[in-house]
């Protein structure tokens, strides 16, 4: 693969590597160029990656390999915005349908947020599956067309377009066919390349914890979000991260059609309490590290409607139609209660996963959802249950499909004597000063 | 790249390997048959070999994947022969030229040798590739042209063909790209996959360490070379290794013709002694392994012209002519001694990047070798010389390549008080008794 014209071939730089040398500067610029050019190639590509995942990379390396997939590709601006941006980033969890109150309850209370979302895969859903439920609404917009729904109604969620950071693109297909996700220097780099291209002033990262959370274990969570603060921090984007929980679903809906209800219902100034919280405490968050003070405070936001303003407007900027009834799955089967007591446990993996095998999630990219297929819950840990009582609704347009959806459900939730022990809404906060992360 | 006919996903299996864990016989059997069917990609493939190296394999996996490498095409069996079997294969040296005087010695003495042998590339040379300097003589046979020359000289040296191994040459070709050769389980299954679909019933390895061999740590050697006893063994081949010095170049020739021509010399009863010695030791060796004892002892076998005899009845029946004179290299160039003193250090590697400069060896798969090119030593460590006496001469074809050939000798020998310490030629012998491996 090495020519004359190239500097280093792509051998050097895996052996490097593999040896558990430091990869110098020009080497990852290169790697990371070439194999967007198509010089390195996929299976040197990906024995580099399981190189990084087993042997890791230090601080510097971490950032010179975010610099160089920002550099692969356009990287937005903003500052032709009278306010500050705020953007956030959740690494994904069952029913964090946050983004949808967040972005039009930030803008109502000052800030813009240029939010570009993802579609999901696996168990956790996407932002941009949930909203399409939407009757007209459109995910894919061209940068000038997004730059009129920001300056319009202050917000904008959508599809992050081709050109930022095509080399983490790339980089991302190629991981998840080659057992390479798994490193935190790779899954903060990726996300951090992203976020940093869309021309943010300043992120709140929500780090999720617990089963259904990519990063199951607090420990590994905190030394991701430590890891993208620095990043976050090194490029000059004002950084935040919470780690929150992940244990148990959020809220009482997972599913597409059925978290767009949810969000709605928040706007209004109602939904569960969890939501609520955790939709306030990112606000607030937003708010405070993009120098908005003395504002608005965003609970008032929800409760005088201006956020609910905020979001039907920005639903109709993109083509949709807020008054549209949600799309309802054809078919429902319940989960009751097998005895008296209190629900002891609801794991998060399962219904996450019951609601992906229900339709609301694909296995491969590119694979229709369902959008009113999901789970409902009508009761959570510490909620006291009689015998025969539903306990969750699940919902599909395929019923063959309930069978393995109540297979994923089983030992996910109990009812006992007494609620099992669970973590706290938000475990951390992990924010940096004076340039330390702390 | 799972469909549902295929029993396992490349992405478990690499999983597997990559968090530490023992990959099972079917996992083992069915990555190596499905990636040589195309159903694993090269980028599956090379991040499964790159947590190999970096995690290892235990014994037994190292021989199950060597025997799903040899299962991927055919296995070869001479049992229709009269005689035993036996098989010699060298790591690779500087001036190794032992096969070419071996095989026709160990025929001599009774034993059947079907030395099934490889091209150069890099710094050490390849058997065809030297015996390809002899007018007329061809590596290519078919299996049953191999079975006729075994049966009438008692000894064939030709190419391994495309059905042996298949999985190992393409396992090869993606491992020298994506630098993942350095690893004693890989690099082990290679070898003895070839070795043992070649169907011999005995083999000695003799595998090089020092300066000039791939190995050049002896304890990685010995690591190697345990591993690959181990797997002939397990395999039903009577195996042993010998580990050996590649510290200095072998003999007193490097490069194709010169290496036959010194072949030859040993065949008539003379040449170097560090040759000699090491063709007699790996000759006993053979032929104990083989249970050939009482016999012709290989050293009367050089004297009386026997072993010489095999040697041109076996080029002869590859279409070569013994008695053709050997290519010279169009020009010369001498490197004289720069004081008066003993030969201090010759360093092998330094010598096999000359020769390899000067045109006896490849830089990619498929280029042309000079018949002629190489190095020819008149002084070796020890040797007392005079200023301005000639230590080396240079062959080439292309003149243009001496300089970057005396850069690569730069400070690879020198003349001063006495000689530095340097390795036995045989550091150590590693044989199995009773299945334990010592």
């Amino acid at each position: 693969m090495n020519t004359t014209t190239e500097p280093f071939a792509a051998v050097e730089v895996i052996a490097a590597k593999r040896d558990r040398n430091v990869i110098s500067d020009p080497m990852i610029d290169w790697v990371v160029d070439a194999y967007t050019r198509g010089i390195v190639a996929d299976e040197q590509m990906s024995a580099l990656l399981m190189a990084i995942l087993l042997n890791g990379m230090n601080p510097n390396e971490i950032s010179r390999w975010t610099q160089a997939m920002i550099n692969s590709g356009e990287r937005l601006n903003w500052s032709m915005l009278k306010r500050p941006t705020a953007d956030k980033h959740s690494t994904g969890g069952v029913g964090d349908k946050i983004t949808l109150p967040l972005s039009p309850l930030v803008s109502a209370c000052g800030a813009s947020v240029p939010q570009l979302s993802g579609r999901g895969l696996g168990h956790t859903g996407g932002t941009l599956d949930k909203l399409e439920s939407i009757s007209g609404w459109r995910a894919d917009l061209s940068n000038q067309e997004m730059l009129a729904v920001l300056e319009s109604c202050g917000a904008v969620i959508c599809a992050a377009g081709a050109g930022l950071a095509p080399a983490d693109k790339k980089l991302y297909a190629l991981r998840d066919v080659t057992g390479t996700v798994e490193s935190i220097p790779l899954i903060a780099s990726s996300i951090m390349s992203k976020k940093i291209a869309e021309g943010t002033g300043s992120l709140v990262l929500d780090v999720k914890t617990g089963s259904g959370a990519f990063m199951s274990d607090p420990e590994r969570a905190r030394e991701l979000a430590r890891t993208m603060v620095q990043l976050g921090v090194a490029a000059g984007v004002k950084t935040v991260a919470l780690v929150t929980a992940m244990d148990v679903p959020l809220g009482l809906t997972v599913g597409n059609a059925l978290e767009v209800r949810e969000s709605v219902e928040v706007l209004a100034g109602g939904g569960p309490a969890d939501v609520v919280e955790l939709t306030l405490t990112l606000a607030r968050e937003m708010l405070a590290i993009a120098g908005i003070s003395g504002g608005k405070d965003p609970a008032d936001a929800l409760k005088d409607g201006s956020a609910m303003d905020v979001w039907r407007k920005m639903i109709k900027a993109q083509g949709g139609d807020p008054d549209a009834a949600l799309p309802v799955a054809a078919h429902q089967e319940q989960v009751l209660a097998d005895r008296d007591g209190v629900i002891a446990n609801l794991d998060a993996l399962s219904v996450g996963v019951a609601a992906w095998r229900l339709g609301a999630g694909r296995s491969r990219q590119g694979e229709r959802v369902q959008a009113g297929a999901g789970v409902e819950i009508f009761a959570k840990p510490g909620d006291t249950v009689k015998k025969g009582q539903p306990i969750m609704t699940l919902h599909t347009d395929t019923p063959e499909r309930f069978a393995r959806a109540l297979e994923a459900l089983d030992g996910g939730w109990s009812v006992g004597e007494k609620t099992a022990p669970r973590m706290p809404l938000i475990l951390d906060r992990i924010g940096s000063q004076d340039g330390h992360i702390n």
